[in-house]
């Protein structure tokens, strides 16, 4: 019974919101565009966020002409960078619908990026698993 | 024991939305776009979603230039891939306040369009009852 | 008892962010662009959702280019109007990460104008407390 009471306080207290007592953050940015100047703002958002808020969980979803984030022969100027904070424990996943469409195999991709099976289901399961969502660019 | 029914009961009622055991996955799309482009992008998304999460519960709500999507006067290239999923379940709302703001009269809609108060509330309250969120296009 | 242990278990992995009974709305918009027609846009979305669903508290997050509208050298055709919100409760938050990096001062932004440390993580913060996103414009 004592045991049972103290489970409903940590529930009554951990309610307010879904970030459970301990967690970290955890959000997912969506990428659809194929602007290099979105590229830059989405990777500053993210190391902002975790300056904000360090141990914040982070998954980037490309998808769409965004696909072209995660493919070598277009991500040169921010190849780097990205493999730094892929090592850091950001995620980049690429869509392989969209790779399916655009002809794009694994290869073609750099080293460190991770695929789903659909960016945008990848989205909705991560929200609904208690994600914040940042939909970047055009 | 008759408290602890009693705590559990509310707790029971102030879940409404969380995604609860054995629930598909619930998602809302925002359109405000009036681009042809980008309705083509958003019922992309919208199919391969269903086809990675079958039985996902599916709303697109069209406000703003978005509104035009559901227009029979402007959505002649789509309408019928729309009806063939709103024959599925996925509903295709339209913003009343839009329509009042565009003098636009339902009889211009769409038969399978539905509408709602205002585009932006319903997103809310979908998103408050736990439905995942996508942001669809500029 | 055994029954008890059983509802709890659900209920805790059930729990991710809900609206609790009693609870107004709460909805935080994102702002990036420094486009005006984008600035009015979220204007009207702001006080439709406010007539739609009274009592919603709203905040409105400026980052990146979209900080110019909280700064008096740019925003003087809105400024009266979010005067006026501000007055109602709603919060307009200017993120120091984009003060710093483009040297706006505080004494630049509008008196109603509040700051948060990131945008991103404000927006993080307050969609992980429960807090509905709308992503605004391009």
């Amino acid at each position: 019974m004592r045991i049972l009471l103290v489970i409903l306080a940590l529930l009554a207290v951990s309610l307010p919101g879904m970030l459970q007592a301990g967690d970290a953050y955890r959000a997912v940015f969506e990428l659809t565009s194929d602007n290099p100047k979105q590229w830059t703002a989405v990777l500053n958002n993210v190391e902002n966020l975790r300056k904000a808020l360090p141990g914040t969980s982070v998954e980037v979803v490309a998808h769409g002409p965004g696909l072209q984030l995660l493919m070598r022969e277009h991500n040169s100027e921010v190849a780097a960078r990205m493999e730094d904070l892929a090592k850091q424990g950001v995620v980049f996943a690429a869509c392989q619908n969209t790779m399916k469409r655009m002809n794009v195999s694994p290869d073609q991709l750099s080293p460190f990026a991770q695929t789903v099976d659909s960016g945008v289901a990848e989205i909705v399961r991560k929200q609904q698993a208690g994600w914040a969502y940042l939909r970047s660019g055009g």
